[in-house]
């Protein structure tokens, strides 16, 4: 069976799909304007655990998931809507109303609406469909696919954060506002993922960026579906990888999460040479160069240089 | 627990939700259209069975939900979003092809594009949530609340059908092309509904309708629902039930099912005195008049007139 990606590509092929490829899809609007809509689905035990985290963290993350994908277009979200299916005992709760609750804080804070969306039940687990529209100027939007060899690679922060949050949840430790700062803060980021929307919106408005993509399967999988979107490759000689990691984690692990591990939802972008000036100025960092090696990815640590597989997540 | 339609409304309160609360959210697109859109949520054995239909039908019936809803606002389709959750082993199979199919045989005859969506993996049972962009031109998007008594009401077809299809997938018969006429009709309005865009855009492009609704949850219920949103009340004195119905159902099961059987997907609308002799030409049935005793629903049957509540579908 092909993997999600593949599937995803050969629909696009098969039914000439021209919108499908990019972190959200691109519409016209008005005259001046392009609408960005996206949709995310997360499904219990599989997207996430009931008992790792709260309500009201997961209204946020299901929000913060599709923001992380309208800032990756450059975009300003506008509005939203929410499909949600519970079963009979957790309606019969408050968690309905705690999920909403922490939904509507982050939306309030980027100003989105919630205008629709679906109630239903399921025989058991939860599931949810998160959908966002956004506004880019007229041809603005920033693509995946637009990377030109020579291009600076930049990430919006440091990585593996999310990933090391998660593996300290499977090892039995929950989140505790009063625990030890690194490992609170790396189970924040797996259960509360902030969007770079303020970031992206500075990159697109001052025309820095040639390409960007979020970082949420992992940063070595999404560089290589940049790479393939751009007809590029990469050469990756600076991986910033979170220190919180290092209380719990060994240097090497702390590394392997930090090129390979999800959630993050930091932005991957690239520059072209005259704006890196400019790029630097902002609180970010570079990692690398695109290259014309097509869909080959280097990693230089040290004096050694691999090729880096993606080994980011995937579904199927 | 309040039920769905009570949550949703107090959650509408509670954060001044101004789009929420119709088939589709209204949204300003240019000077001379607005946007609407719609999600609507499938989950296996709560809302379908997998073993009552065929990917192809489910496929259909995905995205025919949400066009109905587009239909109800007197709007145009044009984009979609589908995102799907299966399990490893549906994945492993050609479910998702044959889904896509079908979902895509129904998105050409009204000119829909796919533009995005999710996969995901789910522990067990598939879940569906489908997002269907349209358009209408300025201020003329058809609601529910814009009822006026005096006016006529109508459906767009014979009602009862896709609920009775379903008691007989219930009985154990299956969906068979050469089965007898009725039966086969009966299950097919239940797998395969049709959305009455064309129907729609004829009332709404003629200025035929005040208010309109789709009947999703049955005609007792979204009569309901037009009624409370319009304050305004109701006098049915004409339930037109389908006549395959009773092949296999006595006449007062037959027209219990018109009443209250949900899934018809046919549209249920308002017309005002002067436009009734218009309306009257299309291929619809007038049943019954707007009164001004808000939120009462009477029933005339023969002699005797009863108040009729709503009892159709809910998921809580």
């Amino acid at each position: 069976m092909p993997t999600e990606f593949q599937f995803i590509q050969n629909i696009k092929k098969k039914y000439g799909l021209k919108y499908v490829g990019d972190d959200c899809a691109v519409l016209p609007k008005d005259d001046k304007t392009d609408m960005v809509v996206t949709a995310d689905m997360l499904v219990e035990d599989i997207d996430f655990r009931l008992d790792w985290t709260t309500p009201e963290f997961l209204g946020h993350k299901a929000l913060a998931v599709s923001l992380s994908d309208i800032a990756a277009m450059g975009a300003t979200p506008k509005w939203a809507m929410l499909s949600i299916g519970l079963s009979e005992s957790l309606w019969n709760s408050d968690f309905a109303d705690r999920f909403y609750e922490g939904w509507h804080a982050l939306a309030t804070e980027f100003n989105v609406e919630l205008v629709g969306g679906d109630v239903s039940r399921t025989p058991d687990k939860i599931v949810i469909d998160s959908v966002v529209g956004g506004e880019v100027p007229k041809s603005e939007a920033v693509l995946r696919s637009t990377a030109k060899p020579g291009d600076a690679i930049f990430v919006s922060g440091t990585l593996g954060s999310a990933a090391g949050g998660l593996k300290i949840l499977e090892g039995g430790e929950r989140f505790d506002e009063n625990g030890p700062d690194a490992t609170r803060n790396l189970i924040l980021r797996q259960l509360q993922p902030q969007p770079r929307l303020k970031l992206a919106n500075t990159l697109q408005s001052q025309y820095l960026v040639s390409s960007m993509i979020d970082i949420s399967d992992g940063f070595s999988s999404d560089l290589a579906h940049l790479c393939e979107a751009s007809c590029v490759g990469a050469t990756i000689d600076n991986v910033p990888v979170d220190e919180n990691l290092h209380a719990d984690f060994s240097i090497e692990d702390a590394f392997q999460l930090a090129l390979h591990g999800g959630e993050d939802f930091e932005l991957l972008f690239t520059v072209p040479q005259e704006k890196i000036t400019e790029a630097e100025k902002l609180s970010v960092f570079r990692v690398g160069i695109i290259s014309s090696n097509i869909e080959v990815i280097d990693l230089a640590r040290g004096t050694k240089t691999t090729v880096l597989r993606p080994k980011g997540y995937r579904h199927f």
